[in-house]
């Protein structure tokens, strides 16, 4: 069994969907690996541009368009800061937005590392209260925990994706 | 309080991590939107080229690509199918390896919904047994529902990421 989006947008014919659905919507907002490997290293604690530019591995053009973009969706913000003797500049701070990416985050990082692995090391996230592995998962409020094929998704109008 | 990378390489210096860390490889499997949009068509049931290819609004190319890139990391299988007088050609399917990714792709879906709503209507992730709402939340192994701020990532080497 597996996963079955459904409600009418599962029979809508051959007709994109575009930016009616929020899955496109967070991939057109998040843009792509660099602007997810940025917030990587927000949530490593990173907060000033040149750290930013060089953990990530970009230029520094690629680390400003991906930063403007991520603060003009709310998921950073930026906040002056002022070195003794120079002009002030500005950090990247994680939102309540950018935050609640975590899981997506969290999910790409345990899929990377139970698929593809990485012989020269390997990474464990784990709960700080109890060091318990940690799993992404699905749940619904009533607080089962529900296999993929429970999941029912429904677009509400005839527009909804 | 918010999530925190922890261990050895949150205090790495700049250096790019590059594919040392799994969230950098997961993405460069995934590689870009095209990629989670043929994924979501997969998950609304969707097998078939054709069909992939309109309803995610790419061109022929993008998606053959992409597909072939999918296949080779082992998130969807291609399976022969014969239509009467006609060549036998391939579909889609999910892997188990695919199927788990459907946390990272209701994550962005449920994120998208949340934080760039649309006007022209709404998507519903619900439980089927319950009706209740759908969360993608992080749990520990042990059980207990955890905060961000109570995931502990840790690279295992010098080199892990």
């Amino acid at each position: 069994m597996v996963l079955q989006l459904a409600g009418r947008l599962a029979d809508r014919g051959d007709v994109p969907l575009g930016d009616h659905c929020p899955i496109d919507r967070a991939l057109h907002a998040l843009a792509n690996r660099p602007a997810i490997l940025l917030l990587r290293e927000v949530f490593y604690g990173v907060s000033r541009f040149d750290p930013l530019v060089k953990r990530v591995g970009v230029t520094e053009a690629v680390a400003a368009q991906r930063l403007r973009e991520l603060v003009a969706i709310g998921v950073l913000a930026k906040r002056p800061y002022r070195e003794p003797g120079q002009r002030t500049r500005h950090e990247y701070v994680l939102t309540d937005r950018g935050r609640e990416l975590s899981p997506i985050v969290l999910g790409l990082l345990s899929w990377g590392e139970t698929h593809l692995p990485d012989d020269r090391g390997s990474v464990a996230m784990t709960h700080a209260g109890c060091d318990a592995a940690v799993r992404i998962s699905l749940h619904c409020e009533a607080g089962h925990e529900l296999r993929e094929d429970e999941v029912v998704v429904t677009g509400n109008t005839a527009e909804g994706g």
